[in-house]
């Protein structure tokens, strides 16, 4: 049996953010080597000694094993899946495999589905977690940084359909979140950037302190240093204050949507080509233009957009559609994807807008005609 | 545009039950009629105006009509699925067919999947509702005995899988659920039965007064007179009162498994063909055979499982095992049925055990060497 060194260390720096949702409440862990010390961590939470791992090919090859013999050390009988890395994962019939897979294993309500990989791996486990016996225990164990401060909290799962992404899904929360750090040193610069829209959103929706620290500190946080734990824990402690507030988006969860109507509809655009677009660049556009059509529309000062466009423009990120590589569909088109995003109520559009740095809100009676000519303003036409 | 006369008239007879679930609370009305003042029912308490229907081959031809008309003159605009009727229909390629069309329809999460039919349409509709969008709006219109007394309240949901029955689902809380008791005058005598061994199952959990009423009562309550509405509201409200009590089945609510858990395996050992046992009739042998088995534990006193069977018998339900047609198989296998049936916990034998007519218990760790003599001496081997 192979255990790697860093099993038995707890980091200094690790951070535990709390999300106090009653019986469903969870510990998200921030920190390096927590996948060596997962099976510690799992049997001290959670009551069953069984579990089912998804992973995809990406992923599997740098830390199953290390995660299989933490498990094993620790008495926890384990299976794995792993699956082809991508969006085109999140569909039903990958749902029926893993679903298969974790009813194969015997996998009872007190047992977990664990989640090994990004968003894509997390929304996927989670709905089977979700499903399977109505509801089984599900462990997040995120390696992207998009993952670690979005999607691997809060609980929302789903696959995509022909008709739409993230169509069908559930709330599942998950029973515990282990974000380890060191994963993120075997990301890409630029898949480390994506996340880092989300990071940066946190601030930009009600912490105009944190947006501050950010503009400050961006640059030993994507070195590595303990200002990327401090970071994504502030991230994490944000989602949660959002998730427990509005656990199932009746209102104020929507706020988490700030960048993500225009962002979307970008993906869309770009037939989710990730060499193209990836999400968290979708986001980083879209919250320039949401700061841009805010102002536009009196709400927020202009300065405000530049200072937006500025920090995220200086760590890489995207912050213009004319910056996404290849011919991109008219205006109009652009706005048909809006109408058909998920987030459309009654037929009006629902938009997330601001007041400024930190001062997000929704807006649900956003006028198309409005979207249509601001967007034919920034392209130029 | 037809409207039956029926549609403007509500009963005298017509009772309410609420389900006093929080943000998740709805009401059950029972009574003559409802499916033909379905539209008005929804439109006074579901803010959408859309819905999509699902129902089977036996009940479209009876009712979908009467359902779309009401609707449309309450300006819903419906569309509906007529599936196949039966047990095979709760599987994954129809669960993928229902919520394909609920996304066709736009159904968004104010709008309503509505489930026309028994418990398998019921059980698949209401996956359907809880997954499209992660939860959009769900109304019930069981037309079976057994759907209005049992599947159609409580929120559990499911499909089929190669591992076993409703082995993938959500909870997912019905908005509104319209007991048509007209709708039961169609049914069989042996389906109006089998849903009956469900009504007296709520008496012999904890209404001993109920079961002695249902003793007197069961003839005019068959033939349809104003003891079956009563039966029908009686029976709702003791599900209703134990599913809010415990919502998610972690106590309490294991209770309405009386006579199931033998029940699953008589019908698993039938390869569930309807042919020889509905699941009502499972549940009828399951219930005497509760009885028996903690008499022979000396929980409970030998005349109330000769009361029991007694009552059961008299109404026409079978209530012994070798009153099902056909070969059974060895009384090992029927044990296996029972160890993998889903409330297995931990690897120990859950059953619902009894004190008397109306005290019954969850018992967490009855040896399955107790349970194996007890059926062997039942066969007489």
């Amino acid at each position: 049996m192979k255990v790697s060194s860093r099993s038995s260390e707890r980091s200094e720096a690790e951070r535990l953010v709390h999300v106090p949702l009653g019986e469903r409440a969870y510990d998200i862990l921030i920190g390096p080597g927590l996948i060596g010390r997962a099976g510690g961590e799992i049997t001290s939470r959670l009551k069953g000694r069984r579990a089912a791992i998804v992973t995809d090919e990406n992923v599997a090859p740098l830390y199953l094993e290390a995660l299989m013999d933490s498990l094993q050390t620790d008495g926890i009988e384990a299976v794995s899946l792993t699956l082809p890395a991508g969006e085109k994962t999140k569909s039903l019939e990958h749902l029926a495999t893993v679903t298969d897979m974790v009813l194969a294993a015997r996998i009872e309500r007190n047992d977990a589905v664990i989640a090994l990989g990004g968003g894509v791996i997390g929304d996927l486990a989670g709905f089977a977690a979700g499903i399977v016996r109505r509801g089984v225990r599900f462990v997040q164990i995120p390696t992207s940084l998009l993952a670690q401060v979005d999607s691997s909290v809060g609980g929302k799962t789903g696959i995509n359909t022909r008709h739409g992404k993230n169509l069908l899904g559930v709330f599942h929360q998950p029973d515990l979140v282990l974000a380890d750090t060191a994963a993120l040193d075997t990301l890409s610069e630029r898949e480390f950037r994506a996340g880092y829209a989300e990071v940066a959103k946190y601030g930009l929706i009600d912490q105009p302190d944190f947006f501050a620290w950010l503009e400050k500190n961006w640059k030993p946080m994507f070195a590595g240093g303990p200002e990327r734990i401090e970071a994504i824990a502030i991230a994490c402690q944000a989602k949660s204050d959002v998730v427990v507030e509005d656990e199932r988006e009746n209102g104020r969860r929507a706020l988490l949507n700030l960048g993500h109507t225009f962002g979307h509809a970008l993906e869309a655009a770009t037939q989710y080509d990730s060499a193209r677009l990836v999400h968290g660049e979708g986001v980083s556009i879209g919250m320039v233009l949401a700061y841009q059509f805010s102002s536009r529309l009196n709400l927020a000062s202009p300065d405000d957009a530049v200072r937006v466009e500025k920090h995220l423009k200086s760590v890489g990120l995207p912050t213009r559609i004319d910056e996404i590589p290849g011919e991109m569909p008219p205006t109009e088109k652009l706005l048909d994807a809006i109408a058909q995003d998920k987030k459309v109520k009654g037929g009006k559009l629902t938009f997330i807008l601001t007041r400024g740095i930190g001062e997000a809100f929704v807006a649900d009676d956003v006028p198309s005609s409005e979207v249509l000519s601001f967007l034919e303003g920034k392209r130029g036409k």
